[in-house]
């Protein structure tokens, strides 16, 4: 090849704090290498992709791409399309590799979860099958912090900061009206691991301080010892306040929401279309006879960037620009992993994982950061989150005192190739 | 009476970020004035009163008190105990003067929303009758924002910050993933009036920003409008994000939510245990099929003291100090107000109306800040409270990176009355 050739950037599945702080980290180290032309965007991950849907973030003002540092969401476009194996889908993968060819595109660095991780890997794997000569590397995402080959995940830090402090301020919020308002349940994402709900546990410095209870899905769900738990709860304290993790299971296996479950249907005699929280609160209500109220963080958890964790931001920019560095100095089939040197002062760099064992890991909260109960966490949990929520993450705040966040202009890439999806 | 008189101070109703900004206010000033010998807490609110449940606020170390400012939620404790007429509960009115001899107390400053201000109102003619000398005088607070007589109320401005930023927070999400999450319902309180759902509109600075639609309490709430409305935003951003106030009600004015109203089941055939939210997912995933989730903020929302509105805390602080200057210049039976002397430079001072007039009022979105669809807000209500989220407020930030909390050491006062309730 001659000449300098092109990069692309994408970021898929759900959003977070930082994403766009591991974009800018790719974009500006890409610009500043000086051994990449342009850096494309790719709308909305993969799906942008395959649809040949591109943008010049190159073209973009130096202060639109330095604001992703303080803009929540996936500012490129995000997705949830997945694609299957190199066998089911090839037509897919080769487009992909098409619509790189056209547009001189060797640097693929794709910002996600798991399932993005096997999508570069396959793309990668495909590309050396044809020869096509490209460098695919991945940067870490996820609020759920259940990668495996990483001490966390950026995305994580600033989810924990935000739902700690939500569960300190709603705390104080039933404390203060415990003769009428005696249960709050703050439900966070996680569907099947439970860092998120973990987290809350920082919040509670003194015994008396919420959460008195959380609740992982990891641990199997018994009714009947979650009434007992927040009866114990009230004769301490005499109000409760719970966290639960969305995805709660029985025993059996099954959430205990109704939309997938059993347990909301058998237990009050008609489907239900509420999550966890609802199912919590009415077990509460019908069960230990005191009123409780639900608070559903839902998206604004994983988009609070008014309040995010410096230490996270500073790490997801640092994933980004480590995944430059790593295509430059001629590695490929890697993701970005962050690397916890030292508690101590805390000391965290960067580490490489071949995509492949990403792809095909999960990791859940283990054992020794859940407490014998199983209703709360140790103080090996709140050790380990501590270091990931420290700093207050800089943002701008607008004349009408809201912050202001960034949109790109989106010089649109002409397309070369036929349509396709 | 001989020497000095003490004063209590109160704290009523659910919660908000600078209820105990005001309460800072009143116990400052009271304690600067020299005027007043102790200043006591009544643990929850009227309740705390009545069961002669005190504690001596005056012995509190003087930075607990400061750090009010910057702790959300009652400190000294809130309650949701109403009070009937002086007819029919004249015992306990007559209660809470005998508590007020027992322990020399003098002056009554209640924080609270109208309910409050109307059992303050009853028992200072309670006081008149009987011949003790007692000055009553109420300080506002409610997110609310419906107390009648007055500008704006303390707590307002810092929901509506959290609120507009949350949604600012979250449409960025749904703008991110609108090829598949499509569609995202806010939740806010406000059983009777908008003024809280009202406040997001802040966020849409550009058309395409969330929220498009913004249902109000004040509007009766249409199904089929309400689905165009969401197929029209779609035609035009390919996304929806939408903001209901809790308190929605059909043109019936029975609430559109299944516990009180019809609406839920005659639509669905069973009773569902959701509010206003998991409704409108659900007409829009039957009506439009496209996928909808829902984030309600629930308490997070009256105690997010980590992005309060400084003018907020300020204003707040200011009722309170305004309280004690008012009782000790010889005036009774008023609740402090504030008065909007100008928006450019936005200017507000405190005022003084009748604690009758405020118990008996109500205070509704007004129809020119409601756009002509009933779907929205007018630029009359973003001029109206864009100052008042102006401003960040302090907060202290513990080593973990959570905001650091003050509780009372509650120096108990010696009951010498026999029990009640």
């Amino acid at each position: 090849m001659a000449g300098k050739r092109n990069a692309i950037v994408a970021q898929s599945g759900g959003p977070t704090a930082v994403i766009n702080a591991s974009a800018c980290g790719v974009i500006q180290e890409a610009i500043a290498s000086g051994r990449i032309d342009r850096v494309f965007g790719a709308t909305n991950g993969i799906l942008g992709v395959l649809q040949e849907d591109l943008f010049d973030i190159s073209a973009e003002k130096p202060e639109t791409i330095e604001a992703l540092k303080r803009t929540p969401a996936a500012a490129i476009g995000s997705c949830r399309y997945k694609l299957k194996s190199l066998k089911d889908s090839r037509a897919d993968y080769e487009r992909i590799l098409a619509v790189f060819e056209a547009h001189n595109i060797h640097y693929f660095f794709y910002i996600g979860g798991n399932d993005s991780m096997d999508t570069a890997d396959k793309v990668n794997k495909l590309a050396a099958e044809t020869g096509y000569d490209l460098v695919c590397i991945g940067v870490p995402k996820t609020i759920d912090n259940d990668l495996a080959c990483t001490d966390h995940c950026p995305g994580y830090g600033s989810v924990a900061k935000y739902v700690a402090t939500s569960a300190m301020n709603a705390g104080r919020d039933t404390e203060a009206l415990y003769t009428t308002d005696t249960c709050t349940i703050l439900e966070v994402m996680g569907r099947n691991a439970g860092w998120i709900a973990a987290a809350t546990g920082l919040a509670r410095r003194v015994d008396e301080d919420a959460p008195h209870l959380i609740y992982l899905p990891e641990v199997a769900f018994d009714v009947d010892r979650f009434v007992e738990d927040v009866k114990d709860v009230l004769g301490r304290f005499k109000r409760v306040f719970i966290v639960a993790g969305e995805g709660l299971r029985g025993a059996d296996g099954q959430y205990i929401t109704a939309d997938t479950g059993k347990f909301g249907k058998d237990s009050f005699g008609h489907a239900q279309l509420g999550g966890v929280a609802e199912i919590l609160k009415a077990i509460v209500e019908e069960r230990v006879h005191i009123k409780a109220r639900f608070n559903k963080l839902g998206t604004n958890q994983r988009s609070a960037m008014h309040f995010a964790s410096l230490t996270d931001v500073d790490e997801a920019y640092l994933c980004g620009q480590a995944a430059v560095q790593t295509a430059l100095s001629g590695q490929n089939g890697k993701m970005v992993t962050l690397v916890r040197e030292s508690d101590n002062p805390y000391r965290c760099t960067t580490g490489l994982a071949p995509l492949s064992e990403v792809a095909n890991g999960e990791h859940l909260l283990p054992r020794e950061y859940i407490n014998e109960a199983g209703n709360g966490v140790t103080p090996a949990m709140l050790d380990y989150v501590r270091p990931l929520v420290r700093g207050e993450a800089p943002i701008t705040i607008g004349g009408d005192g809201l912050p202001v966040y960034m949109r790109f202009e989106r010089k649109t890439v002409a397309k070369k190739l036929p349509k396709y999806l």
